[in-house]
């Protein structure tokens, strides 16, 4: 097989070009462009992807396939992401640290090394307890991350 | 809010009912019950999801929501992932050593800290360089691994 020409792509999803939808509050049910993403085959070291600082207590970059999004999220101690929901499946791994849910009338505290699965439009507000590490995955894309219309990580402190 | 009634369900998808689907060589384009698992908020550490022996290489586990799978492949150096392809798109992130990939006509070498996004039915084969901890992320979760019907990983070395 030939030699590694390796096709380096660091290219992360927030360069495409940005299409505005207006400003919103509930991002529960509104109707977005879910596919037509390119299948591609992409190599991306995870330093190579720009971390966007959305407030002083949290950083987040990601990467986009075709239906699939990986972010990480980094969270200082004290973080708090509102009461939100989406259309979009989410499963968070929490790799370093300690994410306390409000989430289903229950409270979960998510540690390093431990997983919760949130179900499409499942209201969520979350609060790092530590500095925390959080691998979000979502089903499709969030189409307001890309597009930097996600207000309500921004406005939070 | 109420205290922590913190439902634990750390169940996996392989306790799921196995339904055959037949042996099976080519993966891509089978075609199988992609969606109807319940959604379901579930908080899951990984240490309480059993980890199965796949060859004496290869161990794995994984979490499944509706339409995310989310595995965790261990890896001893030296293991090989025969060539295959299926029709799930898949996002691998190692989180510790190194995955030589063959893949679109290229060798590509992914290390901690570094993501390949897979497309839908492109044909791969890999080699872990080192003692790896791959993280893999397929939508819609892989059926050929809840129904245990992956001969091609159970057969490698």
């Amino acid at each position: 097989m030939p030699k590694a020409k390796t096709r380096i792509k660091p290219r992360s999803a927030s360069r495409r070009p940005s299409r505005k939808v207006g400003n919103q509050v509930a991002l529960a049910g509104t109707v977005r462009p879910e596919r037509g993403r390119k299948p591609e085959l992409k190599y991306i070291p995870w330093n190579t992807v720009p971390i966007e600082d959305l407030n002083p207590l949290l950083q987040r970059h990601f990467v986009v396939g075709q239906d699939i999004m990986v972010a990480r999220v980094l969270m200082k101690k004290g973080c708090i992401v509102p009461l939100h929901s989406h259309h979009n499946e989410q499963v968070t791994y929490i790799l370093e640290g300690a994410l306390k849910f409000w989430i289903d009338g229950k409270e979960i505290v998510v540690r390093a090394g431990e997983v919760l699965t949130i179900p499409r439009n499942m209201p969520h507000k979350a609060e790092a307890l530590e500095d925390t590490i959080d691998l979000d995955v979502f089903n499709p894309p969030r189409a307001d991350w890309i597009e930097k219309t996600d207000k309500y990580l921004r406005a939070a402190k």
